[in-house]
C-alpha cells in the first residue's frame, strides 16, 4: 500500500459506472419485454441468464423448510440475535407526525405514513448475504410496510442459498421469487401475473440491475445506486498498526475496485501499516482480489495537521470510516461526510455489517456528500396538513390572491375569494 | 366535467415523460459538451437555446437593485410575510442527531448533518413563480446548507423576471446565474470556471431538465420528476360547489395535462359542482388551457360510500388532496397517500400554493404513494455511529467472526479478531 503526501493526493472518486450503450438498450428492452409479457418474459430471461428454465418463481414452503433444517441451530440464533440488534437501531429511527397550532384556529402539521409495499433485491452468487437480507427488509417492516418482496437471481441448480432463505423466515417474509437481473426489477416496479406492483425497490445488483433501478426510477422510487464498497481509517499514534490493517483488507477483500485508505498524521503508523498489509494480504484467501483493490484503490495519506486528516476525510466522504485516536468524540464533531462512522479501537468495521444494529447498506464513492444509509425514513413518506381556519383566510385572502395574481394565475385568486361570501 | 360512477372510473395515472429517443441523446450530448468545455459550452447552448449571447451568466448587484426599485413596496412586504411562514412552519421539520447508550459502554446512534451545496432551477418564461424561489431555497437554508446556488434561463432580452430576483435576495440569495436547461443541470452537477459543483439539484423545469436530472442523478442528489400539477376533492354534501368549482379550476389553470377530481358521495353535489365548473370557465382568462385540461384529465366520481370515496383517494394519491365534509379530521387517519392535504372549507389550495408555510413542491401523478413534498430532510443526511466498548466486543467477536466466515469473507473475521490479543 503506497503512502503519499497530502499535497500528492490523487482523487479517489471512481465515476458512476452508468454501463455501456449496449446494456443500457438491452436492459431498456427488457423491462418493455416484462412490461408486454409479464410472467412468461420473466421465465424466458431467467432461462437465458440464470440458464435454469423454472416453472415458478415463487419459493414454496418446502425449499425454506428444507433451508432452515439444513442450516446449523447455533448459528440461526446468532441470525436471530443480529436481527434483534439491527431492529432495536431502527426502531429509534422512527419520527411522528406531528401538529403545530395558531390562536385563530388554524393547524398546520407533517402526517407520515409508511408506503404500501417496497421491494428488495438481494443478489445472488457468491454476493448473496444473509446480512442484506436483514439490513433490507428490516428498516421496512419498522417503517410499518405492509407488503415486502424479496427478489434474488436463483443458481443453476435452481436453488437460493440456505442463509438467504433462513434469514427471510426469520424476518417473517415469504413473498420470495427466484427472479434476478433487470427483469427482476421490472417485475417489482410493472407487475407480472404472480408478482404485483411494488413503491419501492432497495438492494444492490450488478451494472444490470444498477440500469434497471435507474431506469424505473420515477414510476417507483429507488434507493441509491451503490458502488464498490469502502473504508476510511483516520487514526494517530495510539492505533495498533495490525488492527487497522486487517480493518483495511476486510473491504479490500470485497471487489478488485472497493477502496481502502488510511489517512494519519504519524508517519510511524504509516510505516508499520504498510508492512502489516502485505504480511496480512499473503495469508488471505482472497488475496487476489483484495490486492488488486489495495494496488488501485488503497493508499495510507500522510497529513501535517489532524485538521488536514478531517478535512481529507471530508474531501473523501467514505462510505465507512473509522476513527482511531485520542478522544474519537472530540473529532465525530468536525466530520461532515460519511456513511458510518466507527469510533475508538473496539469499533471495528464487521462490526457494523452483522451485528451492531445500523444499516451496513451505505453511501459509496462519495455520494454520502448528500445521502444517508438505508434507514426507516426511506419507507415513509409525508403528507402536508393545512387546516386553515375562517379567521386566517380573512385576514390574508387579500395578500394570497395577490401573489397569485402577480403569477399570472387569476383562477388561483377567485379560488381563495369565492369564500369571501361567507363573511360578507 | 364528466361524472363518472365509482365502477367506471378510468386510471388517472399519467405515463411519465421519458422524452423520446433524440431528446434523450440531445440531453447527453449537452452534459458531456458542457463536463468538457465549461463555461464556454453554458454560453454557446444558451445563445442556441435562449437566443441570447450572454458575456457573464451570474446576476450582478445592479440587475438585483434594478429589479428590488420595479418592484411594489406593499408587494414586497406580502412577500417577506410568506418567506417567514414558510420557515416557520419548516424549522419545525429540523430532526436532531441522536445517540442510545448500553451499560456496557457501547454508544449507537445517528448524526444529522446538512449537504454542503444545493442548485435550484427556477423555470423560465410564465413559470417563473417567486414562490418556486422561495419553497425551494428555505429548506435548504433551514437544513444549514452553506451554499446555494439558483440558476434560471434568461429571457431573450438576457434579463430575468423581478419577482425572482426579489425573492431571491430576501433569502440573502446572491448566487444567481442565467442559465437554464440540461446545460445549467450539468453546470450544477460538474462546475465550471464560474459555478462550483453542488451536491444536490432541486426544481421543476422542462422535459430537457428533467431528463438531465435523470442523467446526472447519482453523481449528485436530485428531487423528483415533476409532473403536471394535480387537485382532488373529497367532498361531501356540507360543501359549496362554487368553491369546489374554483379550486379545481386553480388547477387545471395551470396546464392542459394538469388533473383536477371531485370524488364524493352527494350526487346533488356532482351536478352543481359540474355546472359551476362550466359557468367559471367561461370567465377565466385562461380558458383555454383549464377547459383542455377538464376534458382530458377532469372527472368528478360519484361514490355509493364514503370509504369507496377514500379509498378512491388512496388509489389516486394525489399532490393536493381538500377535504372538505362535517369532521374533516376523522377522514385524515384514513388518507395514506397525498402530497398536502387541506382541511375544511377554508383551506382552498391556493393558501397552500403561497402563504400558509408547507412547500407547494409536491409528488405528483400517484408518487405520493412513496414521496413527499420537499422538505428539510432533502437537504440533510445521516452519519451511523458506533462506538462499541471493550466488553461488547469481547462478547460477540465470535459471533461475528462466524457470521462473516458463513459470507466467506476471512477478512473481516480476522478484523475483529485482531482485537483479541488487547484482553488475552
Amino acid at each position: 500500500m503506497k503512502i503519499i503526501n497530502k499535497a500528492d493526493r490523487p482523487s479517489l472518486r471512481r465515476s458512476v459506472d452508468q454501463g455501456t450503450v449496449e446494456q443500457r438498450k438491452s436492459v431498456q428492452s427488457i423491462i418493455q419485454e416484462v412490461k408486454e409479457n409479464g410472467d412468461e418474459a420473466v421465465r424466458r430471461f431467467t432461462e437465458q441468464f440464470d440458464g435454469v428454465l423454472l416453472e415458478s418463481p415463487r419459493v414454496t414452503k418446502e425449499e425454506f423448510d428444507e433451508a432452515y433444517d439444513s442450516m446449523d441451530g447455533e448459528f440461526i440464533t446468532i441470525l436471530e440475535e443480529a436481527a434483534a440488534n439491527i431492529r432495536s437501531f431502527h426502531e429509534k429511527q422512527l419520527p411522528t407526525s406531528w401538529f403545530d397550532t395558531s390562536s385563530d384556529g388554524t393547524m398546520l402539521g407533517q402526517k407520515i405514513t409508511p408506503i404500501d409495499a417496497a421491494g428488495v433485491y438481494v443478489p445472488g452468487g457468491t454476493a448473496a448475504y444473509p446480512s442484506s437480507v436483514f439490513m433490507n427488509i428490516i428498516p421496512a417492516q419498522v417503517a410499518g410496510v405492509e407488503r415486502i418482496v424479496m427478489v434474488t437471481p436463483p443458481g443453476e441448480d435452481g436453488k437460493v442459498p440456505a442463509g438467504v432463505l433462513v434469514s427471510a423466515r426469520i424476518l417473517g417474509v415469504s413473498d420470495v421469487f427466484k427472479i434476478g437481473g433487470a427483469q427482476a426489477v421490472a417485475a417489482l416496479a410493472y407487475g407480472t401475473e404472480s408478482i404485483s406492483p411494488v413503491d419501492k425497490i432497495t438492494g444492490p445488483g450488478n451494472v444490470y440491475v444498477a440500469l434497471a433501478k435507474r431506469e424505473v426510477f420515477g414510476d417507483v422510487d429507488i434507493d441509491m445506486i451503490a458502488g464498490p464498497s469502502e473504508i476510511a481509517v483516520l487514526a494517530d499514534d495510539t492505533a495498533r498498526p495490525r488492527e487497522i490493517a486487517s480493518d483495511l483488507l476486510s473491504q479490500a477483500e470485497h471487489d478488485a475496485r472497493s477502496s481502502s485508505v488510511l489517512v494519519t498524521t504519524s508517519e510511524h503508523l504509516a510505516e508499520q501499516v504498510q508492512e502489516e498489509v502485505e504480511s496480512q494480504l499473503q495469508q488471505l484467501p482472497r488475496e487476489r482480489i483484495a490486492r488488486q483493490s489495495v494496488e488501485d484503490y488503497g493508499m495510507i495519506l500522510l497529513c501535517d495537521t489532524w485538521q488536514e486528516a478531517i478535512d481529507a476525510i471530508n474531501e473523501i466522504a467514505p462510505e465507512h470510516l473509522e476513527v482511531i485516536c485520542e478522544g474519537p468524540f472530540q473529532s465525530l464533531a468536525k466530520i461532515k461526510h460519511a456513511g458510518a462512522i466507527f469510533l475508538g479501537p473496539y469499533s471495528s468495521e464487521p462490526v457494523g455489517d452483522y451485528f451492531a444494529g445500523p444499516n451496513h447498506v451505505l453511501p459509496t464513492n462519495g455520494t454520502a456528500r448528500f445521502s444517508s444509509p438505508l434507514n426507516v425514513d426511506d419507507f415513509l413518506k409525508k403528507s402536508s396538513v393545512i387546516s386553515y381556519s375562517g379567521e386566517a383566510l380573512q385576514q390574508n385572502v387579500d395578500k394570497i390572491a395577490r401573489f397569485a395574481r402577480l403569477e399570472g394565475l387569476e383562477g388561483h385568486a377567485r379560488a381563495v375569494e369565492s369564500r369571501k361570501e361567507r363573511w360578507t
